[in-house]
């Protein structure tokens, strides 16, 4: 049985991850934290909880998080790098939602979320926690950086092909769809249902932050120096991230040699994917993984990859969960969703 | 460990419980039919189930069923008749999702269905699969007619109020909203995209065939004459049913003694929540619960009645597997997601 | 040409009418009043007015609106009743768009909406501004207060019945769905894209304020007390009103029966369609027609309507602009795109 | 009074010409033909028609187009190149909505529209329908291929800058998202609700027949060869093409400069409004508008460009009325809805 803190619960990540912890018998909650919300039960803000989470939001207090064993963080980016010095300074292992400690310099962050670091110790310490691509690190980690969900889809589609020495490095184009609650349990009238139904926007072209975390993470995996050129937009559905990537070929490569590349680096990884048929968001909605596909167009000299995930799931909580599966030695799918039924039984 | 056989499992309701079968240990499957997809790989129609469900679509035959613990019928209104009396003559006990055998008598089919009905003598020995009202007889059923979506809510809705005599049993109006799924998998044009995007429309005023079987079930229930007065209509959402219920007041009650009646009526189901804020679809969608909210109305003397519920769980596959869970001896929320995270551990 | 003032230009209500009145060039615009956005273009809040509209808000100011024809007061309630008064001393021929001056009486409104009324003396003067009903004494108004959206369609849907016999004036269930629009621009959690996406729920169950509306206005127009039970809801979908109607018949009658008192009593108004399809939302999606559908149950010895309008269109801004047509001596349908195309021409 | 003939009238560009062509006093319709639907009624189909289109479909007969002033082609492609020729012998003016004129020769048609194609002559002779770039051309046009809806968002986004150097040529990826009406009244499966609501999904990659289409109008209007790697998405919106291009530049430019190119080349073309706001759909929904962006992003060299249009309007039926204002001499905005409302009155 693992003891598990939750830091910001009331948003929709928080919420999400609650949602997943309330399917496993291995898992108690020593508590849920939410400022604005402190003193209701979890399930008046979400009444599908009701009769599966019977737990009541709190204050946070370093006393009631005393020897668990992981604290997850969902709060704002921001909250991290409050929060997350006092619970190392416990001895706490901690998975951190928010942004704070992805980025590999003081600089970068300033640049993208505007604001001084005040935690710039921390930042070379914790381990970018994306399973695929860092699976032993994590599984010793003290903190894992749990990664954005735009980039978990980005890495995920370019990664291979850039190891590989498919692609040229500079000017990847990385074109992403996002569902709205990727924006968080919101109140501005832009995210309002007659704002968004019915509409399609790009927004922050050129000066989201996910954009230096989609590169450092590329640079650090393929050790070589990469540009991306990312441009989000959100689309009217609740869950869901579509990336299609457009890269220049750097090789002739037939398309199944670049499948076989894909197929090949996520071998024996279980959330991932390499389908050969065009994705769509619907397969992936509400579970773990990611689906990729990649298609060489020699008439153009690019490699399209397109990937997909659920944002809350892969792209957050889901991941989060993977994360501490590594991090205690349990099995990677545990309580993600992914039994398999057979003709000789479920598994 | 069970074994069991789906017959129809191309369409929604037969995916949706090849998913939450997934999700079981404890279930391997026979076989799984699909007269049009045969030979297909399941997750070549659902790549959602792509290794989750590693199985592919047969041709129908009586061998292949042989021995297994349940056989589920999940084909369209007309093809359990034509199974059901193959399966029941093996000896085999059958969860049937369709609409064969929810009607008490001939004349009703003819007149809803607009056909025959072949296997007339099995139409009195199923027992209507509904847990809340008819747990026992279920646990011993060799036959199980299980409800249709908007049926599982109206009854959910109106019984307790109606065994209680708090409404005058004629004249009940019940109006409810319905996802699309409930359509099943369609290729016409009425249900394209373009044509029920931004739209809604009322549709089988009065003829609908799932008001015989609300009112069948509800005299059964309350052993009393009852007439329904229905309206189902399409909103542009996958998932989901909306039930509002208007019916007059048979006696001076309070809105506590009105909620009173529904609490105690549901108190060790673990699938119906008796709610304090007016439901809404998002707390059901993905889950076997429905959510009942009742409403004392003195100015005009009426009872209204909301609930939701998902119409592929708890409106087919789920309330399916609840029933298979009654008639094992197996704890009745097995495999539902009705975990609960607590303090102390989820269970 | 006329001229007009826009008060309260800035809600979905205001740009609708700035959008429909972009289509005439018989009307220019004196001022557009929006207290929060004074200073700021209209097409910068409303995008897709740039180019149609070149209009900036303003505050309000009497000297303003000094001679022009007729002000629209698109302000939330309780605006009404402070600026219309101020406009009568001046003499200006109004159209309130709130629901300030909808109700007979003062008790009414301060149950239903909760505050005291401030004008009481201009509550009795003011002309229900529905054309269909009340088109003569509209032409001749001062002060028309322009129904809601959720009374045009009930309104429209029982008062023939009523006026007819048909019907039992006690217990009329009313069911509507509305669009989201309907709540106006909001920036609430509730009403934010997530929330209210794949989801639907009722809302105000038995006190909204719409309900002493309808039942006033049919108590008028068929000289007969009645009693309606309402329940609205809210589905994702931007524009639209659909609303279900049952009714306890008074007499015997047939389907052709009833649906000649139907299309006998819309006769010569151009915007009642009263249709032998069932309605469906997308027939009336930014148009200014209401389509009416007549349904006999004699099993239940209902009377079932259907209704559907757009709340923005003939549930705001377009029955505002039906309504200046008729103050003015102008074609009621002007400037309402019912054009009409034929072999012989458009007219 | 012009008298025109609508061919291919059932579908939704035809529906969207009827709806268009319903607000104009200026234009009669000789006939209307639908092979399919020969003999019913315009407003049985398209239920929002009635009251406004007073035709009967039919199917083709020479005879009655005899005289017209112009004919629309709205057949699926392979149509136009069948009728076309008969209506070029008698002398007709056309404008073909469909996609058999649109490129250069008969090599790129047999690629990418996998037939041969029947009417070679008069491919050369097409004049392509995009106002903004071709206006002196059309109106002396006796046939005009209609731009498809992805082409006229690309190609308005590409051009300008093209034309003046600032990007590389080569290598021009176009993002596209289409609402669903782009593709037809359908009955398949794929374009059911179920499948498409809350999922999004690119298809046709690098072989959809746009692509071509895109290329030739590019390299004609700049007079210089390029290369578009283009992929289309579905997203589950009825109506709207948002394109995001991401083009090498090919000078230093700036910010101000590269929007100053767009909006002098724009300058007095009244349907494409050259934007400081990231664009979005709903500016642009049921009107003519194609709303333009620009972004010089200096870190990777790359000039973003999006645009957005109505895939009905200016993407098909909308352009088709442009296109036949230019040929009759006519304002090009007549009939297009872009009236302006102002301080001294709607023009």
């Amino acid at each position: 049985m693992l003891t598990v803190a939750v830091l910001g619960g009331s948003g929709y990540t928080g919420a999400e991850l609650l949602r997943l912890l309330a399917g496993r018998r291995d898992v108690r909650v020593a508590c849920v934290t939410a400022g604005g919300s402190a003193g209701q039960r979890v399930d008046a803000l979400y009444p599908d909880l009701a009769g599966r989470v019977d737990l009541v939001f709190e204050e946070f207090r370093p006393a009631a998080v005393e020897g668990v064993d992981v604290v997850f963080v969902a709060l704002p980016s921001g909250g991290g790098m409050t929060v997350v010095p006092l619970l190392r300074e416990r001895g706490l292992r901690v998975i951190d939602l928010g942004g704070d400690f992805r980025l590999p310099g003081v600089e970068e962050y300033r640049r993208y979320y505007r604001r001084e670091h005040t935690a710039p110790e921390l930042l070379g310490r914790a381990v970018y926690g994306l399973p695929e691509v860092n699976a032993e690190r994590i599984a010793a980690a003290a903190l894992v950086a749990n990664p954005g969900c735009y980039p978990t889809s980005a890495i995920l589609a370019i990664l291979p092909a850039l190891r590989h020495g498919l692609i040229e490095p500079e000017g990847i184009v990385v074109n992403s769809l996002s569902g709205i609650s990727g924006a968080g349990r919101s109140s501005s009238v832009e995210m309002s249902f007659s704002e968004l139904n019915e509409n399609a926007r790009a927004y922050r072209i050129g000066v989201h932050q996910h954009t230096p975390e989609i590169e450092s993470a590329l640079r650090e995996g393929a050790s070589r120096d990469v540009s991306v050129s990312f441009v989000p937009h959100l689309i009217p559905i609740t869950r869901g991230i579509y990336t299609t990537v457009h890269a220049r070929l750097a090789a002739e490569v037939s398309e199944a040699e670049a499948e076989e590349v894909y197929a090949s680096y996520y071998r024996g990884k279980p959330f991932v994917r390499v389908t050969r048929q065009i994705p769509q968001i619907l397969s992936v909605v509400r579970t773990n993984y990611c689906d990729v596909y990649v298609s060489v167009q020699p008439r153009t000299r690019h490699l399209i990859v397109v990937s997909v995930i659920d944002n809350l799931v892969k792209g957050a909580a889901g991941q989060a969960l993977q994360n501490m599966n590594l991090m205690f030695g349990l099995p990677e799918t545990e309580g993600l969703g992914a039994g398999r039924l057979t003709m000789d039984g479920g598994q």
